[in-house]
């Protein structure tokens, strides 16, 4: 016998298994409904992209981590590390026939060879929405809707998008005269959750190279606290001469307003100076999205304004504004809290394989079933009755039919109801309603 | 300003616009129906395996299409190009977890570095389906049933699934001592539809290097006619001394038995002993399924039993049977011959943005309707009326919503059917009526 090949997975890779990918469709279904229901359109573009498309888009560090290589005729390629950056490519290449405004959401795999020590996986789905074409903060407030609605329709009652403007802090800098030392006091900035304000004060003077006194100002700004009211108010009062940051402050403004006039608990929308998301390209808002019970796994639903992406496409503006929900980190983190459920089939009925020359009989009160809409698997081998009983309380069906030469000749099924593990014998014009009642579908 | 970069995708990749991803969504809504309404459950595996994992598994033309390069680590990594092959990995990796028999689906990319003259794309989804640890007729036989009920919920009555066992062809290259030039033989009758028995004849003696009465005993095999029912009583009465084909003939009996008990029209299966399935690794039964009104597009659901492929992974006995939906090359076909919709949004309802100072009611009212399950686009500017009723009818919305100061007042919303083109004004307590009415919904 030839030497076996070792059945393994890339580091950083991971196979999903029916009782996590189960759930993990259930999601990207909601996902995709609630986008549906804003009039987000679907779309979808290659995993493989020209390098150059996709190169200095995102900063450094997602440069470093793009999976790129030579293809056989000799193209330099790479697999997408997000869908924000291919959807600039998409709008500039096809807006002439999609028209603006246009809104979309794309789920789909990214990939990045991230160090897997942070627990993150290289290739992982996201599900992102943006409405390119207009720089109408009605799009901007939308966004927050649409996160609202999503965290609601995945089941969470308690979390917290957190808001930012970065034309707020732009105006600081201005005012300040740092405003070529915007991206590196984003990054160091970015960093404030995990590292501190003394240590984001060093960076800032370390790498922005600033005065200490020009940190600590910056970080009296996002370190600003208080209800949504008093934040928005301190930075009227103290920037509101700059107008950058007034155009930031009133468009936050008309966000928390419009969204409590939407029938958004206020609760749910934070405003938060210190949010400062660590990718280049924003431009305006910015979200970031925590589960008040787990803030450890981060933002699961992030994103924001960026007017300037696809300038480097065309010369048409193509502003846009939208978000990304990380599906397989919130799966991760529901998997590692046991949040899942536990049935690895999506079929409620199994018809046990008792007699092997009634197989086209099994089969048509299968698709009998089926058609009304109730999942059946057949047992494929006709196996004693007790290990078919076994298989299916272990895979999670709800209700086993066994029906052998007796119940043939008596017209009748046997129905098992796994849960209860009673059985009750019906006439087999009975068996749908019975079924039904005993799935829970009645 | 910087040199642009040209907006475009890779030779043979495409992006999906809106127009075409809304029906191919849908098709993948109604395969997973299909799929889970049979007790197959959804898994997922990385689009990236190391490359030994992928290499002589489907044959020389397919390691010669891989996307393989080195990763950062310098690991030896490839693009998968098929379902089939991650899942025989898979389940050597996870069977202990899994059990047997294992149903599962799996829809996703692949990528295949084709040549692209032939129409054909780098990167497709396939829809596979399989039932893995069982040598079982019932599962081969459920193949057929499934590939029935996929094809009529995409909305195809006319097409037949055409089915053969290799089995046969296999009982007779072992009479004809031949049983070594297998793959070369399957390879060249493979061609048969596109280049004619005397081409696959000449084939056969060139590159199987058998004689030119042997390969017109094999030819005169495949091209056997007749109802199922003649088929079959041929082959039983030619070859049903040798063991294997009589299996194999006994194998597609049942199956045409069974599935006629379970209710398939008799029209939509037929055996056809030509039909040879270009990958390596099938043994018994294989499958095909052809649009009896195109047939130039080729197989658009093919697959097989292949009871070997795991075994370059585990020593544990896990033959397999299954299928895979080419939804890309269907939905190609669609979209040549104009049979998909047209409608650029999933929302039917739109509400137009007159007043901005009402956002707030405009977002409320949406929120309602999009809780009672009718998507709602709020036109994110407050341009004049007629862009953005021109906006709405170009989309495909059926339905505009208007209330400027006026109806706020009189407590009325405009509802515009796009379709009719006429225009009512309803009390505000009634519009949710109005609008299911309008949607067709009612």
């Amino acid at each position: 016998m030839a030497n076996l090949i070792e059945p393994r997975t890339l580091k950083g890779f991971r196979d999903y298994l029916p009782a996590v990918m189960i759930p993990r469709e259930e999601m990207l279904a909601k996902a995709r409904q609630v986008y549906r229901s804003y009039g987000f359109a679907p779309i979808d573009t290659p995993a493989l992209e020209y390098a150059e498309i996709l190169l200095g888009k995102g900063g450094e560090e997602t440069d470093k981590q793009l999976y790129r290589f030579l293809d056989k005729g000799e193209r330099d390629v790479a697999l997408r590390f997000d869908l924000t950056v291919p959807l600039a490519r998409f709008v500039a290449q096809h807006i002439a026939e999609l028209g603006t405004p246009f809104k979309r959401y794309h789920l789909g795999p990214v990939w990045r060879g991230e160090n897997t020590q942070r627990g993150r996986f290289r290739e992982f789905w996201q599900c992102d929405f943006d409405t390119i074409g207009t720089t109408s903060n009605a799009a901007d407030i939308e966004v927050a809707l649409v996160i609202h609605d999503l965290m609601r329709a995945l089941g969470f009652e308690r979390f917290t998008i957190r808001i930012n403007n970065r034309m707020i802090l732009s105006g600081l800098l201005e005012e300040l005269g740092l405003a070529d030392r915007s991206k590196a006091l984003l990054i160091a900035l970015d960093k404030l959750p995990k590292i501190g304000g003394d240590a984001v004060a060093k960076e800032m003077v370390d790498t922005a190279h600033v005065s200490t006194a020009e940190a600590q100002r910056v970080l009296a700004l996002a370190q600003t606290t208080g209800s949504n009211a008093e934040i928005l108010d301190r930075v009227e009062k103290e920037f509101g001469g700059n107008p950058k940051a007034a155009e930031g402050a009133r468009r936050l403004r008309d966000l928390v307003d419009v969204a409590r006039a939407a029938g958004i608990a206020d609760e749910r929308i934070r405003l938060d100076l210190a949010i400062a998301r660590g990718l280049d390209y924003y431009t305006g808002t910015i979200y970031e999205t925590f589960l008040d019970d787990d803030t450890g796994i981060g933002s699961v639903c992030s994103g924001g304004r960026y007017d300037n992406l696809t300038k480097l496409f065309t010369k048409q503006e193509l502003p846009g504004v939208g978000a990304s929900l990380g599906l397989d980190r919130l799966l991760a983190a529901m998997e590692k809290a046991n949040l899942l459920p536990t049935a690895a089939t999506p079929a409620p009925v199994l018809i046990v394989q008792f007699d092997t020359t009634r197989l086209g009989a099994y089969q048509a009160l299968a698709r009998q079933l089926r058609a009304a809409g109730i999942g059946v698997e057949v047992f494929p081998e006709a196996k004693k009755i007790g290990p078919q009983l076994q298989y299916a309380e272990k895979r999670g069906f709800k209700v086993a039919l066994i029906a052998g030469p007796t119940e043939f000749e008596q017209g009748v099924w046997k129905i098992k109801n796994l849960a209860t593990r009673t059985e009750t014998t019906v006439p087999h014009t009975e068996v749908m309603t019975a079924i039904r009642a005993a799935c829970g579908l009645a």
